[in-house]
């Protein structure tokens, strides 16, 4: 376990360092590397000795405290889809992941889903046998999905989406008609230095650990590296304020912050993670969302900022800056989509990658069928492929299964904001700086028991409800009938 | 064979990141992955079925090509020391190494040997360990220095650095006798952000792929990385010019540019590789001592310098610059001395290294018997131990039996300037700009050879001669008897 764990840290350090610092020409062999690192995990976690090992444990767990009980089932559960995997597969997607991922990059750059096209239909082939290997017999989707959000399934997962999107899409007509609050200031430009300083001090302020990680640049923001003691951030900077530097670099923290809060008694080992996706996506999000589109955090922060940027700022009130950050709006890009109309970007993909993996849509088609998709549920039509169907990272890396834990991690956010609600005055908090009170809330609710219980029942347990649509819904009718004013 | 070097290349990843990006907390565990994945490449180099093929294929190389014989001597070489060491004290070396080192840079910001000893002597009694599972009843020195310096041992050592005491001694005794050049110009202070300026339009100029490499800061100037094809580089800024970033990022370079020049066609292979430390050496010698220190390479880069820099150098000629970066004096910091004092430095360590080897030195009299040494050999006495025993990070990883690869790199830089200069005029190609040429002969004698030869036959072809420090006596003699006006 412990080498397995050390194999993953290092791996994490390759990934982040392939994002941030590696030289051009360096790409190419760190494809072997991650590829011969992947395959020694794999290789590990396969081992036959250490199967026997697992389960025995597995079926008699007498004298096994709690925690590795859970390291066992953990163990357990990724040795298991592990096992159906053979190791010129893993090998082969990990070295064709790293080809398409720059295909895509080269694509982007020629603004043509065609030069990615190719590239992508041999790594979606394999993550067809990926996933038919997994499946057993049974759905590809559930098979791919369950390696980001275990226990989830389409089953579960459908009535849960089709909720939502009953509920949202009239919401989202209500909001589009009203007028757009002015958002201009946000256009900047503001001095990308100073932004860094407004970011680091955030940061700072909400408790990231600068001793135990840092936050640097990519062309994707990620939270990344070895694990909890050394949590590597990253972030780009823009002219603007918002899409910009700093509500993504919230958001990455958030993942950073519930990273540092692992369990530091199982460090490398296999409970001193998530349990799924989605809880870790409800981190980001409370932090991005919850905490940092909040009137009371911009009544901390607008001061702050109008000190480093007079001349954009000054005229600025916190009313008018939380309206900018919270308006609603068809656009044609995920990461710079408002709170209300994000979850329409996902159900697009999320009906994508089924579509894809049950052959209804050919990778020929994705562009169109992409396109198609987004004049229907959110009347738009990207000008162009770079807009559209190769704005996001995930399917270039063979993340087929990932996008739904976006949404799944809202819906956690706005459960844990509810119970965090009934324990603490979080408006009182987040004005006040207040934000250990916030941590230590999240760091024993959620963080410190790592992957010791699963996410359904953990979030079961912290916000005494099952996974819906409907805390969500009360949270974005609470907040956007007071923006808009309904 | 494949998998061991891209096990390798991540270590190089890892061990560059710790020295660059790892934030404080992340160290800790950065020792932990390092050791995991050393045990790995142990574990993978000492398998049996592979030393089976190894064995098969060095008893009959029938059928292979002479680049394959090279890799079956090399991995043959490296497996047979290999399988002397047991996988557990492999990785107890690498854990005590990374936990020495800590304290090394502890006792450094405490300026005090003994907060690093007790780390240090648990390290020395690994390292014995160590070296007497390598040496199979031969010497102990010889078997560390076999892994840095393939080939090389105490009894061939030691007659040449006798020679080389011999001449080198009275020579820095008349050299010290000389009124000293003026070098206050270079105190600065020189503005950072310009001198990285300065460096990376040198380090372009000479050949430097920044496509396939970096240049960072670090606290000791290194080259490192995970290979050829991305090579990173490291240097410290100080405020003045010398010591400095400018001449110790060229002699890095000059790792890097033999680094970018390996073999590409045997990229992943135990070939594409130095023969050895010494070698490697030499290419940073080269062009640090041999280009960067000449006057030609002043008459070219000064004006460049004085753009930059018209404050401190307007007033400052070619003959002057290149006196005051090559005055000789005694100095307590190896990587601060002249060229001439240099191997005085090394001779230090490689006694001293030996002397805790065998035991007539412990760890608890090393700073003394350091600070002796350096009165008895250099005149002079460190004024801590900062500027004494604990200037050098190698012991701190042990790294003995490493040091002398730089006085045989010097001797190998000489051997190689007398060569080149048989073949073209190296002072007009310098003053000219013309580092093409100059990076296309070593390229062509030494870099694309990688470990295809030995060292010692490769310099022997290449230069025409046996490893000895005449070459290197000459090549004092003729560059200070001028400068000094002899």
């Amino acid at each position: 376990m412990r080498e397995v764990e050390d194999l993953n840290a290092s791996l994490g350090l390759l990934a982040w360092d392939e994002q941030t610092f590696c030289s051009p020409r360096g790409r190419e062999a760190r494809s072997q590397h991650t590829a011969t690192l992947s395959s020694l995990v794999h290789e590990r976690v396969t081992d036959e000795p250490f199967g026997d090992a697992v389960e025995t444990l597995a079926a008699d767990g007498a004298g096994l405290t709690d925690a590795q009980r859970a390291m066992v089932r953990v163990v357990k559960h990724d040795r298991d889809r592990s096992v159906l995997l053979d190791g010129a597969l893993v090998r082969a997607l990990a070295e064709q992941a790293s080809r398409a991922n720059r295909a895509w990059e080269a694509a982007r750059a020629a603004r043509d889903y065609r030069v990615f096209e190719p590239e992508f239909a041999r790594l979606l082939a394999l993550k067809v046998q990926q996933a038919d290997c997994l499946a057993q017999g049974g759905d590809r989707y559930d098979a791919l999905l369950d390696g980001y959000e275990p226990g989830m399934t389409v089953a579960k997962l459908g009535p849960i989406l089709a909720g939502l999107r009953g509920e949202l899409v009239p919401f989202v007509g209500e909001l589009l008609d009203q007028p757009e609050p002015d958002r201009s200031f946000l256009d900047g430009p503001y001095d990308q230095a100073r932004q860094r300083e407004l970011v680091v001090r955030i940061l700072t302020d909400v408790g990231f650990d600068f001793t135990a990680g840092r936050l640097d640049v990519s062309t994707h923001p990620f939270c990344g590296g070895p694990g909890p003691s050394d949590v590597r951030l990253t972030t780009r900077y823009y002219r603007s304020l918002d899409p910009g530097a700093l509500l993504s670099s919230l958001h990455e923290c958030g993942h950073g912050l519930y990273e540092q809060g692992m369990p530091a008694q199982y460090a490398r080992t296999a409970i001193a993670h998530t349990p799924s996706l989605g809880l870790h996506e409800s981190q980001s999000r409370f932090w991005e969302n919850v905490v940092g589109r909040s009137a009371a955090f911009w009544a901390r922060y607008l001061p702050v900022a109008q000190a480093l940027f007079p001349d954009q700022l000054a005229a600025v009130t916190v009313d008018r800056m939380v309206r900018a950050l919270n308006r609603v709006r068809r656009t044609p890009v995920r990461v710079d989509a408002d709170e209300v109309t994000y979850n329409l970007h996902i159900l697009v993909r999320y009906e994508l990658e089924r579509a894809l993996l049950d052959g209804s849509v050919s990778t020929r088609d994705l562009a169109d069928a992409w396109n198609q998709r987004y004049r229907a549920y959110l009347g738009y039509t990207p000008v162009d492929d770079l807009e559209g169907v190769l704005q996001d990272i995930h399917w270039s890396w063979g993340e087929l299964g990932y996008f739904p834990t976006y949404t799944i991690g809202n819906l956690y956010a706005a459960a844990i904001d509810e119970a965090i609600r009934r324990d603490l005055d979080l408006d009182a908090a987040i004005r006040d700086g207040a934000y250990g009170v916030v941590l230590d809330w999240l760091r024993s609710r959620v963080h410190q028991h790592g992957r010791i219980v699963e996410s359904a029942p953990l979030i079961q347990s912290v916000t005494g409800q099952t996974v819906s649509h409907e805390p969500f819904m009360r949270y974005l009718h609470t907040k956007y009938r007071a923006l808009y004013c309904l």
